[in-house]
């Protein structure tokens, strides 16, 4: 992990690039996947808005609130760029709705979105510097936490809030206009500060290694800017931040064809607000049921590999516990024929039909199924057997949401947000951020009436 | 690391230690110490309140500080209580000044005692419930870095930091009035806020880790007021705290003896501002001192065990630098015959003669010396020996400062904040914090006039 002087240190490769990148060497392409980023987190924020954990988490922070506020996605009160940043990130993360790295399993857009866009509304921004500060934020997020992947996870860290806080300092400092050398300084502050952790996943602490992400990233560009600096080598050097949170980290992979290569090119979009390991099995579920009658199951075995048992044998208590559970997934989607965010509320959790449903899914290993597919096997009151194989679920990699798919989405998250009415010029301005010389305008109009 | 249901979870034992503990069973050599650390952190921050460091942070807070404001010690401008608790902890830090749990290096007072302060100041609390809010949290570090300790530190985590944001959880949660189970909740949630790293100790970026884990803190016992919650194993889980950040804890340290035996109680205080592990090394400079003139001095070699080594033996470029570098410690206290705040500035880092001798200075591995222990060995020009061997420092468990060296060293800091003229009515003050109806008082006074 030594460096030699023939190679930058890793935050001063990613410092360079971040503050040298121009707007205009950044495609069509790229652009329109920050746009489809932002409308998913946009919507994903709306449909958390009126949530009981956003409220307490807005309720926390006003009275650690300055002057200068910034929208609050969906909600009345208005909270400086910290306290924005926090709640908008708790928002747009809390139901697992909202978007993935599939490699790293990363979310990347809510971290580094909330303060890229609080900051903008408070210093008047365009939207292309808001476009692009988050496209490099993003790409600095997934470099990062692919560089300790798997290993990372497999320790116990929540890689969206340990990644997720390099990504927010690197597109603040980018959206402060921080020099190269500030930039790097900026990313070593955030190594003191990544935190989060994968058994706090099915609560509330979770929403607050979240929001802490975005809220400390912002701090880091900040105290970068005001000249604190960092250690040379606070990422990959022998007491840094790769060797204590991951078990074997490959630092090649933050800089290898950085600005040709976009790890942020690869990221998907949720078809249902669950955990993304649980989708193939949702797929395969909604598929059965076209061929098998609710009141008819008998029993039904979901196997996958070993991280879908991981992640969702568990016991069922809450709406929480519910987005993570391979169980009610899988009841939902057979008795329902839907996955979509009422099915994973309270309401969803205590119904006495999917309660019973739940009881009677088991999960299996099948170690010979590639991460993401699942297979589920249901068996009728008369003993017959019907199977389905999924090895790409919707919205993944192979099988993309379409940008219409994402508008239904939005207009889904919308609808619970009490914004159904007008939901369909925010899509159209959402879609046109980037073009807009004052995206505070479209923030404000994201708060509550 | 599994938890039976004869054995409550690591939070769940700390939670309820913390809520129910009464002030009558804090016996008075507990609240003597704790006086004596208060004491000690006061000094430290009124000592460092003009370094840019300070400065810079106080200002970076300023825009994001809520109206109800605490005091930021030894300056003028006011923060509110998430920025107060930041700025108070980095300036009790800043110098390596500050205090010692020496079996775990955990500085333990300033991210404890910063946020309880500024909740006390803000809510109009008592004394006597502060510092047993503080003795609580102190604890509560201390017990939460021996479990992890020596591993965690070892891998690259600055324990003081943490730890720190678990011990001022637990004392902001106790301050608030919160329940036993609202306690453990802060501590899971904490959990998910606990970051800072050794490599980047000679920067800047230290400071932001400590300032966040006093920050955070705060915001978990808030968070856990409001209603949040964290996973019951967010400490000891397979997934969790102590995994994740030890290499091979120790779980059974953070509850054997709860409330019996107080890891508190052994809190040291630096006599020099230096790391702690060149502490005796300056004691056996300041010996020869006696012996050789230091124009005399030809060679210096310093010796003890790895870690003096390890922490010590750097190029030196920075005031920081110098506090952490065994050719600074040994040259200035050769050379001036002391080790006090200026002889760890940049002045002194740019003194030419303290510069020559810190190139005559050499550091070796002596294995057979134990942890805290080091051997001088000068020769002088005319080609003679002369030793000195401390295995105790001063400041150690087993020479701890008097109260009266205490109050010598918070005159020392007192002055260079400007503080001199008031510095014997505030020492008075601060002994007898613990009976205060009114601390709020005493802590304005400690703000600049």
């Amino acid at each position: 992990m030594g460096t030699t002087p023939d190679r930058p240190f890793a935050g001063e490769a990613l410092g360079a690039f971040v503050a040298a990148s121009r707007w205009a060497e950044i495609g069509p392409a790229l652009r329109h996947e920050a746009g489809r980023s932002l409308l998913n987190f946009f919507g994903c924020a709306l449909g958390a808005a009126g949530d009981p954990a956003v409220e307490t988490a807005a309720r926390v922070m006003a009275p650690f609130s300055g002057p200068e506020r910034a929208t609050v996605i969906g909600r009345a009160e208005r909270l400086d760029a910290m306290g924005a940043s926090f709640v908008n990130t708790i928002a747009a993360n809390l139901l697992d709705y909202d978007d993935t790295h599939l490699e790293t399993v990363i979310h990347p857009t809510a971290p580094v979105a909330s303060p890229l866009l609080a900051l903008a509304e408070i210093r008047g921004l365009t939207g292309a510097e808001v476009l692009h500060a988050f496209i490099l934020g993003a790409e600095v997020e997934c470099r990062i936490g692919a560089a300790v992947s798997p290993g990372h996870y497999d320790r116990g860290w929540h890689i969206t809030s340990t990644a997720g806080v390099f990504g927010a300092a690197a597109g603040c400092a980018r959206l402060l206009g921080l020099d190269a050398r500030q930039c790097w300084h900026a990313l070593g502050i955030a190594a003191s500060q990544s935190a989060g952790l994968v058994e706090n996943l099915p609560s509330a602490a979770k929403n607050v290694g979240m929001g802490n992400a975005a809220r400390n990233g912002l701090l880091a560009a900040l105290m970068a800017q005001a000249g604190y600096t960092a250690a040379p080598a606070a990422i990959e050097g022998p007491l840094g931040w790769a060797r204590a949170m991951g078990d074997a980290p490959d630092l090649g992979r933050i800089t290898a064809g950085l600005g040709q290569e976009w790890e942020f090119a690869r990221n998907t979009y949720k078809p249902y607000p669950a955990g993304i390991v649980f989708h193939a099995a949702i797929d395969a579920c909604l598929e059965l049921r076209q061929r098998v009658a609710p009141d008819d199951i008998a029993s039904v075995l979901v196997e996958g590999d070993q991280l879908l048992l991981d992640r969702g044998d568990r016991l069922v208590a809450s709406a929480r516990d519910c987005r993570v559970s391979i169980h009610h997934s899988a009841a939902v989607a057979l008795l329902r024929g839907s996955a979509g965010v009422a099915d994973f509320s309270e309401g969803a959790l205590h119904d006495p039909g999917i309660a019973a449903l739940r009881g009677r899914v088991k999960a299996g290993l099948d170690a010979g199924l590639p991460r993401g597919a699942a297979r589920v096997t249901l068996h009728d009151r008369r003993g017959r057997a019907f199977s389905a194989l999924v090895m790409d679920a919707r919205g993944s990699a192979a099988r993309p949401l379409t940008d219409e798919e994402l508008e239904a989405k939005f207009r889904e998250n919308a609808s619970i947000g009490g914004r159904e009415s007008d939901a369909g010029p925010l899509i159209q301005r959402i879609w046109r951020i980037g073009d807009a010389a004052d995206p505070a305008a479209l923030l404000r109009s994201l708060g509550a009436a």
